[in-house]
């Protein structure tokens, strides 16, 4: 007998027809023997709903209470499952972050989980009842409802998995596991069986939205098997572990890619010591997160710096940028918003040499110019010209055999 | 300086527009100077909606679960609330039943109120806040969520007045007081501006709708001045309080009705003890509730035994009233549901005689046969045929002068 925490997305639960749909999923579940924790998100649009009459009511709504009305959004739809539940004879009870005892910080809409009392549902749990909660949200030291920011319920599923030292955490979706690339870009994409946590927050985080990256930290740090499933299809989904065994054979386990970055390029500024600080320094003040970063030392003793941002701040960089040019005369800035970065990632890097050298000469091979490089230790990034997303995404993934398991 | 309980009711909250006119009318008043506590109910129709949700999933929706949900409506409406104040600069904190701690006992959609905690709320009254409290819920002692029953957030607003020794509870509705009878049978009906607990009790129970008898009973119990308005218009509306002296001068307050009664005769019952509860028993036994009870002893030793029960209850009480009959070898029985009940209420009669005599003669003058009579301290009861309510309304308002102040 095992113990799952099942997580439900908003869609899974956005109609009394796919609620009643999750009942029967998880009384199945509960009658082969297993125990069950659901999580719940509220249904698909009920949250923005809620955030649109909150700014009726006040242009930048007050935090503590918006976080105390849009909570309301899953206690609504834990209540129905769990009345679902008992209706078709699966004993069920339902709890809110508040009930449960998920304690969090104050920091209203964006929460951070400190503890989790899991007393009550071990109670129901030993009673052979499901236990349904609501995602998303908790409670502060003062009895403040607060949330946990979007996609919450996937870190509320994670934390109490790891809380409860559950089998596995399995997140129902509307896809039906990770990919080793967007199937929209390259059809040929496969659904990988297995990743690690590294390799998912690299594919998160690169673009790849599966899941919250918080999630996916959270999963790593206390070891819960992640697996993320579709709640509309069959199947075993992706499994996120710490295990790689099993995959020693592939290099690389995928392609992100990221349409989001601009890229801003500063020349001739004059090499001296503390010249990345003079130029980032200002860039961080004003909020904006850098995310590649190239130096090269030219010729002329003068320095070359270019620095990814994301698109929506492309404009203030800019600004930024001309007047540390001016500053530091330094001989010009060129910026360029319609470039994308190519990501491969894979934990076979560690132990295969070459892999690099295979990229660079897949994209050079089909005329592809890289105008950026970064590496780290399982990925290698590219920012190529934004006209050559598609066919570099389609010949690397052919180039490293992505196509087949 | 005072401290107020205002609440407002659905319609009164039914809308953004609504919310944010309820907003400045308690700004108006907290910048007079006066501390204030507004409890509020869900967004008209809110609770029918997600009951109607409820009952797709379980056919008798699980009462906790359903608990849980419903309490949901007052949860938005005072985050809501809360949000405006602060945006017109007025400022303001929402509590839920559970925050506040509202404690009831675990009687899933009827609890009972047992103990209010004050500590919140009169730390942010200090601080000069408007407190905001979601009416109709609770918690009980295990931290499920309770709510009060239908016209909860009444008694809600009474006990906070209570628990606060507030000045007065106002209960903001869309009628502008309490009249002397009904305005849409006598368009004379005036509104009244004191009425007793106890005449309040009367008028309540026999049909004028304003408050829930419950939060009127607890109010006369802690002695809470309350006062019923109106959302939409000015007015002092009609205060309730144990105060007698200025009212002396009338006999009678007012006239209620009741359409919703059916009146039932069992004739011939051989007159001996314990008849009443051989008839009563199996009808209490059935869960049927009795209104008015007339017992008669005729010539022939025998009795006529008559009684009153809501009209939804007629038949099954007709059914069991017939085997009682065969039973008992009494002669026979008689029903009829076109009657209604018509009652004048006043502390008046407690130190004036005739009263009773007056209402009499009116009816008989009108030509209108009494078919039952019941009579308490301060009211005087008579059942009519159905076709002389509007009839036996306006002679009595008229005889007893209710129409002039």
């Amino acid at each position: 007998m095992a113990l799952y925490v099942y997580k439900f997305g908003g869609t899974s639960v956005g109609s009394i027809e796919r609620i009643k749909a999750v009942a029967e999923r998880v009384k199945k579940v509960r009658e082969a023997g297993d125990d069950l924790v659901v999580v719940l998100s509220a249904m698909s649009g009920e949250t923005n709903r809620l955030i649109g009459l909150a700014k009726e009511m006040q242009a930048e709504p007050n935090e503590r209470e918006l976080d105390a009305m849009i909570s309301t959004g899953e206690q609504v739809t834990v209540a129905l499952l769990s009345m679902r539940l008992n209706e078709i004879g699966c004993p069920a009870c339902s709890y809110t972050g508040t009930q449960v005892r998920i304690l969090t910080d104050s920091s209203f809409t964006k929460a951070r989980i400190k503890e989790i009392d899991d007393t009550r549902i071990r109670t129901d749990l030993t009673e052979g009842k499901v236990v349904v909660v609501a995602g998303f949200q908790g409670v502060d030291e003062d009895g403040n409802i607060t949330t946990l920011g979007r996609g919450g319920s996937d870190t509320t599923a994670v934390a109490l998995a790891a809380a409860l030292k559950a089998d596995e955490c399995h997140i129902y979706t509307d896809v039906d596991g990770v990919y080793t690339t967007d199937p929209r870009v390259e059809p040929k994409a496969r659904r990988l069986d297995r990743i690690t946590f590294e390799e998912m927050l690299e594919m998160a985080s690169l673009g790849s939205k599966v899941l919250q990256i918080r999630s996916v930290e959270f999963a790593g740090k206390y070891n819960v098997a992640l697996r993320v499933l579709s709640s509309f299809a069959e199947g075993n989904g992706t499994l996120i572990t710490y295990e790689e065994s099993q995959m020693e054979s592939a290099l690389i386990s995928g392609i992100a890619f990221n349409r989001d970055e601009a890229k801003l390029t500063i020349t001739g500024v004059p090499d001296l010591p503390g010249i990345a600080y003079k130029i980032l320094g200002p860039i961080a003040d004003a909020n904006i997160e850098v995310d590649m970063i190239v130096q090269n030392i030219a010729a002329d003793a003068t320095t070359d710096f270019t620095f990814t941002v994301h698109r929506n701040d492309f404009l203030r960089a800019k600004t930024i940028l001309d007047a540390i040019c001016a500053d530091l005369g330094a001989r010009k800035v060129s910026a360029d918003n319609n470039i994308v970065k190519v990501s491969i990632v894979g934990v076979g890097m560690r132990s295969h040499a070459g892999i690099a050298s295979t990229m660079f000469k897949t994209l050079a091979n089909e005329g592809i110019n890289i105008q950026m490089i970064a590496t780290s230790e399982i990925k290698i990034s590219v920012v190529v010209d934004e006209k050559y997303l598609e066919l570099a995404v389609r010949s690397l993934h052919s180039a490293f055999g992505l196509e087949q398991a």
